[in-house]
C-alpha cells in the first residue's frame, strides 16, 4: 500500500539497533513529509561522521584525529592500560571519571564456538606497545561472561609472561541494589571478592 | 567525550520521532562503527525518498505517481469521499480493507488557538472535486478531539448546503475492549450512538 520508497526507507530503518517496524514505519512517514533541506542534512551528517570516525592505530577507539585525543594526551598515566572488548566500552568507562590511565581495544572476546582465536584480537597490537609505552599495568575491564573470562584468563597469562602486572576489574553487586536483585553467580562473585573492612 | 561528528549524528537522529537520546547514540554508534557502502546506502535512500515522494495533487496522499494509486484507480467508488485529517491517516484506514470509495486529506484541523482557520486547510481543494468528481457522500474520518469536532461540524454545514450527504464515523467502545476500559466521554459517544439489534 505504500509507495516503494517509503517501504524501501523503512526497510532500512528497521535494520538500526533498537529500531523496530513500527518506529521505522514512524520515521520513514516522518522523513518523507518532513522539510527537503532538513532531510538531506541528516543524510549528510550521517555519510560524514562514518567518513571522518575511524578507529585509533594505537588503542582502537573511536576517533576523528588519529592518535585519538587520549593516546595523545600527555596527562594520562601511561603505565596503565585498561583493556576493553568495544570501542564504546571506552565511553562507558570514561563517564564514570575515575580512570586515569590509557585504553586498548580488543575488538570482540576470544569465543570458539564462534571461530574468534587470540590471533583475531588486537592482541598482538597490545604487546607491540610494551616495547613503545612504559606500560606496568593491564586492567582487564572485558564482559563477565565465559568468553570474557576466557579473554582475561588468557590475557592474563599473556601479559604475566612478560612480568607486567595484570588485574581484572571486580565482580560483585552492582551500587544501589540489593541481594534480592543478585542472581546466584553474581552474589558468588560479590562473596569470593570480599574485603575486610577497615 | 565523543568525537563531534558522532555528537553531531547523535543531534540530528534524536530529532527523529520516537528516538530519544540513549537510542539516537546507540544508532551513532553503530552507524560510524557499520560498513560504509552501507551507510552510505541509508543515507541514500533517506534522500531518495524524501525527493520521490509527493502529495498527490488530488486527494493529498503520499505517493510517488501523481495523481496517486487510489486517485487513478477506477475501480474505487468516485461517489464516496473519505476525509482525513494526515496522509498518514489513509493507511489506517486502507488497512482496515472496509472503504472503497476515494480520499481527501485536509492538511490539518481548525484549530483558532492555533490560529489554523478553514482556508489553511484543503477545503477550496475539496470542494473543486465536486465539479469534477460524481461525489454523493462524503464521510467525515477526523480525529474525536474538540479540533476534530470543530472541523466535523465546519464542513458538515459547508458541505451540506451543496446538497451532498456528509456523513462522520461512529465514535464509540473500540474492538475486543470492555466497559472498564472506557472513558466517560468515550462511554457517552457509545451510549448516544446506540443502534436496535435487528
Amino acid at each position: 500500500m505504500l509507495p516503494e520508497p517509503i517501504t524501501a526507507l523503512t526497510a532500512a530503518l528497521g535494520k538500526l539497533p533498537g529500531v523496530g517496524p513500527r518506529s521505522a514505519e514512524r520515521i520513514a512517514l516522518h522523513l518523507v513529509q518532513a522539510d527537503a533541506p532538513g532531510v538531506k542534512l541528516l543524510a549528510q551528517v550521517i555519510v560524514t561522521a562514518r567518513e571522518r570516525i575511524r578507529l585509533c592505530s594505537i588503542c582502537g577507539a573511536l576517533t576523528e584525529a588519529d592518535p585519538c585525543a587520549i593516546c595523545g594526551d600527555a596527562r594520562r598515566d601511561a603505565s596503565l592500560i585498561c583493556v576493553v572488548e568495544r570501542p564504546t566500552d571506552i565511553l562507558s568507562v570514561e563517564k564514570a571519571n575515575f580512570f586515569r590511565g590509557k585504553y586498548h581495544v580488543l575488538g570482540g572476546k576470544i569465543s570458539p564456538l564462534n571461530g574468534v582465536g587470540p590471533e583475531d584480537l588486537r592482541i598482538s597490537q597490545l604487546e607491540e606497545r610494551f616495547t613503545t609505552e612504559p606500560i606496568r599495568e593491564v586492567v582487564l575491564a572485558l564482559p563477565t561472561d565465559v568468553e570474557g573470562d576466557a579473554t582475561s584468563y588468557y590475557l592474563a597469562k599473556q601479559l604475566g609472561a612478560r612480568g607486567v602486572k595484570v588485574t581484572r576489574i571486580a565482580h560483585g553487586l552492582p551500587a544501589g541494589s540489593g541481594l534480592d536483585f543478585a542472581d546466584d553467580l553474581t552474589l558468588t562473585r560479590a562473596l569470593e571478592g570480599r574485603r575486610e573492612m577497615t
